[in-house]
């Protein structure tokens, strides 16, 4: 299973909005066959496994990390092509929350397939967190990306801030932003930045990286008086561009808009993250400043966050992270930390936050 | 010698003004005797461990942190009695940079001892760091702490900011409180907080607590305009207390005053740190707001900021970690991380700074 899994992650910046899974299938203690989901409307990871085994699979085990799909979806039952290779046992790493995907065990064990699982199922479960969490609550998995320096500052007063963090660390946020399907920015960022947000090839340091790089998550800016204008990089990128606004009957050249507003002149942010649900959008990535970051987390929408930490004092004259108008020591967000490394120089803190 | 530089640590929180030093004598293969210094005017770490080895110390091989002593000085030289218990070889971590205390391996030599060194030089070194600095340079090694949380506040605006990290940390820093000879606060946190600053037995965790804690490094009170009073807890606690002022003839019950101003009507920080120099102090500690933090910081006269990262965001209403008035990214002071590691629920990170 954790061969299943490493394999798995093979798929985990092209599989969208599938996904990611991993299957081995094992003949008399010999790995037979090997295959993971790669693309969306492409062969599943059990039917690239069980075409790499061929009549090997006769008799065989198959470890799959997601229970196998019985449904006719852009491909034909998973659940079908394993009883016909003639698997004799399946083992799980989770199961499947997609009520139209599900019933695939239950079809195995009738055809006498000795079924076991889930096992290494927190592992199984992480591998697509965003893809869970969407399909059971309709809200993608909301990461905000931070990146400050040792105390706290994400520029200085003037705005400045590039770059705060190295180019491992900057190379990590193009892995996070290839693993998205979103990224949501805001547009006093966009007007002061003028960013392409895009995923960059080179950049990745990845093996597949230009097919990766074909797959450009959707850029969402937020920009509640529509401010936008067609000259903007982030709007002549590879790829599509969604403008979310508050106004009413608005247009640009080079992004789809869609108003949505809150009532107070501002975009409601819920409804945001409810229609990129609805886009089949499982990872959100938020890059944006500390005012835009300050609203998602305050309205409690991030699950995670990704601090990069560079080794510098910026000092007293800077912008904070997060734009939080707390007044008392018991309004502060408690966060988890989940993972701490070196990430070139930079420090890279993942916190988990919990939804209100 | 690896041993011997374990043993150096057990006298690191009491041996000060002098040096943390190990020893281990192996005859035939087999440790025969074991010693490290506790206290000045105690015996030496090499005496020890030849009390405890006895006659088995003829013909052995001594391994010492730091390479003996040949003066009287409270204690009569170390050179002598490893000549005369009959040590046969001697192996040592690193050279002693004091004048007065050198001249020992020569000794050593002409009696015809073989000697061998340096050996683990970095780790040998690194047990004496503000020692070796001290003696170099007549300036202590001065460290920061700063306790914050993710988001790089100390405080919150109103100034409130217990308790920031969770007791791990602070008991850690009570460990660090006991391994300083002094520990420098400002006025301004004195009269807000009314802090004891002392080290604490109950807190210490450690099993030489009690005898740790009867050692109270110097507390120190940078009040450039001389506003302390005899009501405030750190003037009437165990150890003693001094009151850096720029003012002429102040007095104040419970502690020492001395003047050193920087004819700007503040206290000359260099000053005060050759003062403590003369004082004998190894290690320094500042733990004070953010003013008189980024003044140390500001001046270049911080060597390591030992920063507590609690998991929380207190948002942008806060008081900075250093009042650092820089203006442009290209101000900014980069610091070399030297350490990662969590102290409980937060974060400990100890970065480098270099002096200007």
């Amino acid at each position: 299973m954790a061969r299943a899994i490493a394999l798995a992650r093979k798929g985990q910046y092209t599989c969208r909005p599938n996904p990611s899974v991993g299957c081995v299938i094992v003949n008399e203690n010999q790995i037979v066959g090997e295959g993971w989901h790669w693309q969306a409307g492409g062969p599943h990871a059990e039917i690239n496994a069980l075409d790499a085994a061929g009549n090997r699979a006769h008799g065989a085990t198959a470890y799959v990390t997601l229970a196998p799909c019985d449904h006719y979806g852009r491909t034909p039952p998973c659940s079908q092509a394993l009883i016909k290779a003639g698997i004799r046992r399946l083992v799980y790493g989770c199961d499947d929350p997609n009520e139209a995907a599900r019933g695939g065990l239950a079809r195995l064990e009738q055809a006498g397939i000795t079924v076991t699982g889930p096992v290494l199922e927190a592992d199984a479960l992480a591998l697509n967190t965003g893809f869970f969490q969407r399909v059971r609550t309709g809200l993608p998995r909301v990461r905000a990306k931070i990146a400050a320096s040792l105390d706290g500052a994400t520029a200085m007063a003037s705005g400045e801030s590039k770059w705060i963090t190295g180019p491992a660390a900057r190379s990590d946020v193009q892995r996070l932003r290839a693993r998205s399907g979103a990224i949501v920015t805001g547009i006093g960022t966009v007007l002061a930045d003028n960013p392409a947000l895009t995923v960059r090839a080179r950049e990745l340091e990845l093996t597949d990286a230009a097919a990766i790089a074909e797959l450009q998550p959707l850029r969402v800016i937020v920009d509640s008086r529509f401010r936008v204008n067609e000259d903007l990089q982030i709007l002549r990128q590879p790829g599509e561009a969604l403008v979310v606004t508050a106004r009413k009957d608005c247009a640009v050249d080079g992004a789809q808009t869609v108003t949505l507003a809150n009532g107070e002149g501002k975009v409601a942010l819920p409804e945001l993250l409810y229609e990129l649900g609805r886009r089949q959008i499982n990872d959100v990535l938020i890059e944006a400043g500390a005012k835009l970051t300050g609203a998602f987390v305050n309205a409690g929408l991030v699950d995670e966050l990704i601090i990069y930490l560079a080794p510098k004092l910026m000092g007293s004259r800077t912008r904070p992270m997060t734009a939080l108008a707390f007044d008392k020591m018991s309004d502060a967000l408690d966060l988890e930390l989940s993972d701490v490394r070196a990430v070139g120089d930079d420090l890279r803190i993942t916190a988990q936050l919990r939804r209100k």
